[in-house]
């Protein structure tokens, strides 16, 4: 039985501030969930509709899972994940790097992009919106299962980094142009402002995506949309040589 | 003055039936609206708190700004333009044509992409997401004032069409070992089902974008970021040729 208490736990986790308190985070769907409990993430609790996972669970009407959702169209479940301690963060390869981006979707696409072209760390400043963030959890599409991320001091990171690091910048060379290494960090920055101060001196080598529209052309790409272009470029560089 | 008509003119565009029927819709935001009057868009309308376009103006206040707006923090002005009717579709270069893309964002973003990588047209199936949709306009950051939006039955479109047609697809030839051409037609499909299966048929050069994760990676990409990872890649390879 759903009761007042897992209504008022479940609807608190919107908040970092809960969410860190009782170490757990909000996974909704069939397909999320069940990518999550094939995972190394270990259940909390789960409501459904129905015995869907084969799992322990606490029986609930569509009317409660309407009134628990984060979502429009809730689909048939919610689930609570304990939120993993900070891994360990294996700098062998690529890895990508957040200074600071505050949008919960774009967030959630660069996990997705991380998990497709095989980035196994991503590095956040402290600043940077919270992975188990309910909008970022659902972007990821489940992604999140095998993208370690972690919350770091982004200038002592990076201060211990002993391998090249990327940073995109308006002024920087032509990424087609360069030859990019297999290892290496690349920091994508905030929506508004880019790479902070403090950050850019730590970079050691600054690359930009060409603009081919006119001079009138848009200022900048969306953060997500360039993380894609120059994983891609890594990649892609990377695996003809 | 800000009169009740006013007020439900402004926030009947959220909706298409009216956009269709005044031939209106709304821009918000200093930066935004100043795109939009330096370009060739007609101004019907402008509410603001103060002149700063130095054009005429109705004055309200911050109150009745919040009241009408569309977003959580209403910047100074909010604008009405005309609806231009459909451009004519130039065929030249490289286009990119959408087939059921429904989320605004994603299409905002795509309409800032195709500007940034100097795409003049973008042409998109009727049941694409509206383009003066609030959500997509305040995305595409006045990119829409450089990007022609076509809406067009696309398998008469595609059937008209003289040119290598390319669309994204899970099994199709990895863009990176393709003689990528400067024109050309390519082709995104719907965000949960792909391309459809009348468009594919029309499809003359299956592309995909090669997955380096593990077997358990995601399966997909998102619609915004993968265009961008195309429209990369035709860009740097026409431009190294």
């Amino acid at each position: 039985m759903l009761t007042k208490n897992h209504i008022k736990l479940i609807t608190s986790l919107k908040q970092k501030k809960f969410r860190s308190q009782h170490n757990l985070f909000v996974v909704e769907g069939i397909k999320g969930i069940q990518e999550f409990l094939n995972s190394s993430f270990e259940l909390h609790q789960l409501f459904a509709v129905d015995d869907i996972f084969g799992v322990d669970f606490i029986q609930i009407s569509e009317k409660e899972l309407h009134r628990i959702s984060n979502l429009k169209s809730p689909n048939k479940a919610i689930a609570l994940f304990n939120i993993p301690s900070n891994s360990h963060i294996v700098t062998k390869g690529l890895s990508v790097a957040l200074d600071d981006v505050r949008d919960p979707g774009n967030l959630g696409t660069i996990i997705r992009l991380c998990d497709w072209f095989g980035i196994q760390n991503l590095i956040c400043s402290n600043e940077t919106v919270d992975c188990y963030n309910p909008k970022v959890v659902q972007a990821t599409m489940g992604s999140l299962t095998r993208v370690a991320v972690n919350y770091v001091d982004l200038n002592v990171f990076i201060d211990d980094y002993d391998k090249a690091v990327f940073g995109t910048f308006m002024d920087g060379d032509n990424i087609y142009e360069q030859s990019l290494p297999s290892e290496g960090l690349i920091i994508l920055g905030n929506e508004a402002n880019g790479i902070s101060a403090n950050i850019e001196t730590l970079v050691t080598q600054r690359i930009t995506i060409p603009r081919f529209g006119d001079l009138k052309a848009t200022e900048s790409l969306n953060v997500a949309t360039a993380t894609g272009i120059v994983l891609s470029e890594f990649k892609r560089s990377f695996t003809e040589m």
